[in-house]
């Protein structure tokens, strides 16, 4: 193996993407990073990064080509047209033969495939091309852990796997099988998750807010619970400082995120209920303005002042009468969540197995989905089942919790988004399977 | 049959109880009114009616009496408690041995169950107790021709139905079989049509304007469609004249039944997916501001603008398009919300037929109510179908026409709560009964 690193080409410096090309700057490659914001391209050059001030430079003999950029529309853009007015060209043209192109954005499937076909009409087949959205946030893009989910032909894998390793956690590289597209459905398919679980945790927040109790005590009893979520442990910090300005996951980015899964569920005729709420509160924060703040600055459409300014005399018995409801109410929304999830990558073909143990190592992990989504996986697959019931109960006892809560929530006017979104799947459920019916028939209404 | 006619007493001067007690003054009844605001009952003195500024007094010697409070609280207090602080007395107290005792408030089943039972507790069940929601809004409360739906022993019915007759149309007072608490089911399960229209009319205008369509041509589409409710063509017409302050039908109003719906429904595990969504909407308008406020002020939750200034230029045919648009997400939320109320009062073992002509007469009627609703009953009865499929299509078809419009309000950041709930709710439909099914299997899902 030759010790003289390849040149890689890099465009996006934004939160995720700065910290992914200076994690390979550090690991000795020469990086040249490009980004429309010239002021990105000056820190990522503080950095030790290479500046150029091009697309066309950031492509030139760059073997090894990485895009992160925010959207499709941005990618197409920096692929097949002149860039942000500039007279550069794009890097289907810029590209050097035979190089290596990662497009590491979230994007849908279908733009993905988009990508690879326009290659190929344009006589750049030769770029070997690799679908690979990523996950896990700033902090392990920077120290090169993050979850990559890589799909993409055998040649283009193996020729890319190397550079994907540097970016990813030795245990997280996961090389979906289905070719270009298949990375970016596994990625829309956590994003179900990681979507619903963001809003919980302002919803479990707000709540609780109301119901009088103290922030971090709530906190602690949820994360040392069967209602721990990844995502809940990762917010919650910033909801109790308030560090939503800038914020390090913006509202527009997650709202970007769902929107890919909203609209992938209408062409696939597919509903995800709870992706569609999530989706519209979030929408509403927009609308209130909070669309560049951090994603868990949502906990003020459920309580507008700081959770932790609540100071209520509340005894010791109603204290932890609220916070079971308050467990129960994210129990209730993550087996749902888990749901979805799970009943949209079966509908999409894409390996469960594989998706269960991403989602346990990710960002939208969450210890009812690897009990229960664990179960619906092995229901799917026709193993017998390995859930200790006693600790999740049978539909009629999930449903009765999650009324407990919504009429509670009522009663404090607080809303109830996906506290009442997760209490109508769960009694739709009930409606098909019985009351006695066991967490895994959830998945039925889709009729998985 | 005696030519005086009998002393009435009246509780709540509200703007539907004004019109009712003063409907009765002018057919010549002796009507005492009360009232906790004293402005309120001079203004039924200046329009003929008796004042009596107590409790007490108004019940003194009225062998009939008419109770329309706003909340089953405020009921609870005139007949159980001393009233507002004052040293008066109840009702179950005040009322002569033997009276005829109406109450018209809206009020859950298991409320007027409950004040049945005291009385015959207090050894009161001398009292004739009807449970007799109204619907139809203050005109008709004023002229007589309101929707009644009266439940109660046969005795209670018999003494009071003349009264009865008094405020209601002729074709209009639905005396329920079940005793008390069946007139109030039925209010109810109207109100599940009443609460997602409402809502339905300030998504369809916000989406129209967000779409850059003139209000005028929208309104003139809709009301000649297949996509016109009763609620649409009321409620439209203060849409465009911003008539919200202090607005006919406070949002308070509606929140308050949509309330009675969704805890009724959690107390018998029915899922109520599109009146759940509803509420939600409802209380983030609540915490808008908007509770005093005309209910169709909820357009401006979706475009914060008067509609009627809306002026882009839209070619004809974009707007032909667009405006199919509209009409396709009414037609889809409509169908699901005819499926959701025929679903709930078939669960509560409510008769069907008088439903559907309850609903057809009243403000909770749509046309698709009439086709698609009507279905879905015959279906339940077992009987065929006499529905044109063609002007409805398939669950594919439906389906599909909802998905093009939440993806064009998505396009144009416009929220889309019930489509997107309606639009999930028919691919749980699809996925239940496959896509050639017909829209009666849109209840299957609530398994009827």
């Amino acid at each position: 193996m030759s010790s003289v690193k390849p040149v890689i080409g890099f465009c996006g410096l934004g939160a995720m993407g700065l910290g992914m090309a200076t994690n390979l700057v550090k690991l000795g490659y020469p990086v040249k990073g490009y980004d429309v914001f010239s002021k990105s391209v000056e820190r990522f050059e503080a950095a030790g990064g290479l500046a150029v001030t091009s697309l066309s430079d950031s492509a030139a003999e760059s073997m090894y080509y990485i895009c992160m950029v925010a959207t499709a529309a941005q990618a197409e853009t920096a692929m097949f047209e002149t860039y942000n007015s500039r007279l550069t060209t794009g890097l289907s043209v810029a590209l050097p033969k035979g190089a290596t192109f990662l497009l590491c954005s979230t994007v849908p499937a279908a733009y993905a495939q988009s990508v690879e076909r326009k290659l190929k009409e344009i006589g750049r087949d030769d770029i070997l091309f690799i679908d690979s959205p990523v996950s896990g946030g700033a902090a392990r893009a920077a120290n090169g852990t993050l979850s990559i989910m890589a799909g993409g032909s055998d040649a283009a894998i193996n020729q890319g796997k190397t550079i994907l390793s540097e970016m990813a956690d030795t245990k997280k590289l996961y090389i979906v099988r289905g070719g270009v597209g298949a990375g970016s459905n596994m990625k829309m398919v956590h994003q179900v998750l990681a979507a619903i679980h963001i809003l919980s945790v302002s919803e479990a927040m707000g709540a609780a807010a109301r119901f009088g109790l103290n922030a971090r005590v709530v906190k602690g009893a949820i994360i040392n619970s069967d209602s721990w979520s990844w995502m809940f442990e990762n917010r919650v910090l910033r909801i109790l400082e308030e560090d939503y300005f800038p914020g390090v996951s913006a509202l527009t980015i997650i709202l970007k995120d769902v929107g890919i899964i909203t609209s992938m569920a209408r062409l696939e005729q597919f509903p995800t209920p709870l992706s569609s709420i999530s989706e519209q509160v979030y929408l509403s924060g927009l609308s209130q303005g909070y669309g560049p703040n951090d994603d868990s600055g949502m906990v003020r459409i459920y309580y507008p002042d700081p959770v932790l300014k609540v100071n209520s005399e509340v005894s010791s018995e109603e204290q932890d009468h609220h916070i079971k409801l308050v467990l129960n109410m994210l129990m209730g929304i993550y087996i749902c969540a888990a749901s979805e999830a799970i009943g949209f990558a079966h509908h999409l073909g894409l390996p469960l197995d594989q998706f269960f143990e991403l989602v346990n190592d990710a960002a939208g992990g969450s210890k009812m989905f690897r009990k229960c989504g664990g179960a619906m996986i092995r229901a799917i697959k026709g193993e017998e089942s390995v859930l200790d019931y006693s600790s999740v109960g049978d539909l009629r006892s999930i449903c009765e919790k999650m009324s407990a809560v919504v009429d509670e929530m009522r009663r404090v006017n607080c809303p109830a988004y996906l506290a009442t979104g997760a209490l109508n799947l769960l009694l739709l459920a009930q409606k098909r399977s019985g009351p006695n019916a066991t967490v895994e028939n959830v998945l039925k209404i889709w009729n998985v």
